[in-house]
């Protein structure tokens, strides 16, 4: 049975992992005879209301956060080895962003947290796929934008997509329910709630994004 | 369009709705066409750490947990009418049991939330369908088991049965991925995680009772 590492950043759209994208992943995974493997930086981050959508000032654990999309079954990614994983994929959700890298911050300047770097650098070293969803393209572009030139999509907001083209990655243009698939480096992405107006389409996303990156399983 | 409520009970599977379940509702309601309205009652719950699955003796407010699955898009249950919706659909989790009525506590002898309890009557009385998810069913026997014993399923456990048919209402074993529907009172419920063993079982479950709702609907 293949094993799909899945990177969440806590469990909400504006401090973490945007939920249904997450479960969207965690189904399409599921459905396609895979097991999912959660996984989460064990690190604070800037609690949102999701009701006033303001910063409360108060912190929570992304870790512990993305246990409830994860059902309690969600590791520290500080251990997850390449070794133990087909493919990795990250949900989106602006916890992506702030929380598994700073790109929401600094752009193009930003850096990607520790851990999650050297799995996506692992990752990629041995040749295994990655799926990016939503503003998660924005970790592989830091990771790797530099190094390999990956193409992605974060959708058609052109300030976003020139700030990922500013990491050295290839920016591509895609609809909601499309994909972008990086065959040389391995690297699947979709723009889900970056574009679309219904659970229903960024499903469809979703659904071909880890479709297409099981294909690319060796 | 139809519109259907979608009363949450806050955001994690022991201390509030389960993610899974609440979103799989929100898909299933989305592809069949009709509009999806969040709703959760305006009160505190005690907070889980669902890592490590202990009461922290922190509260979180059910309400604006709940904006968490709904995107921000969730209104206070004390202001849904049931002549603004077509049907209502109570996904699962603790929160279900805890925090829409204390059946988690009290079982047989416990109450529903006023505001809660009051849109499920209204529903009833104007013969609008109910879908009630996992251990949701708890709210709809507390609310109407007495008056109306509804035929209900929360899968198969022996006590949560017992404690169900205690109200009055008709408990009816059911396997994860079917649905018991009692077409005189208009209730559809399908077990998902009482007894699903992977997000997909819970899915089929979810699905078929989603749409079993629907066509219920005059």
């Amino acid at each position: 049975m293949k094993r799909i590492g899945v990177v969440l950043s806590g469990c909400g759209v504006r401090d973490g992992s945007e939920i249904h994208e997450a479960v969207l992943a965690l189904l399409a995974i599921d459905r396609s005879g895979a097991k999912a493997v959660c996984l989460a930086p064990d690190i604070d981050c800037d609690e949102v209301n999701h009701l006033t959508m303001q910063e409360t000032g108060a912190k929570r654990k992304v870790l512990v956060e993305s246990a409830r999309i994860a059902r309690g079954e969600v590791s520290d990614v500080k251990n997850a080895k390449a070794s133990d994983l087909d493919a990795v994929v990250f949900p989106g959700g602006f916890g992506a962003a702030k929380n598994l890298c700073n790109f929401g911050q600094k752009g193009a300047d930003g850096m990607v947290q520790p851990d999650v770097l050297r799995l996506v650098r692992e990752m990629s070293a041995a040749k295994k796929p990655i799926c990016a969803i939503c503003i998660a393209p924005s970790v592989v572009a830091l990771a790797l934008g530099k190094e390999l030139s990956p193409r992605l999509t974060i959708g058609n907001d052109p300030g976003t997509a020139g700030a990922i083209s500013a990491t050295g990655s290839k920016h591509v243009d895609c609809p909601a329910d499309e994909i972008v698939v990086d065959r040389e480096n391995l690297i699947v992405s979709t723009p889900a709630y970056m574009l679309a107006g219904s659970i229903s389409e960024a499903a469809r996303g979703i659904e071909k994004a880890v479709q297409a990156t099981l294909e690319l399983i060796k």
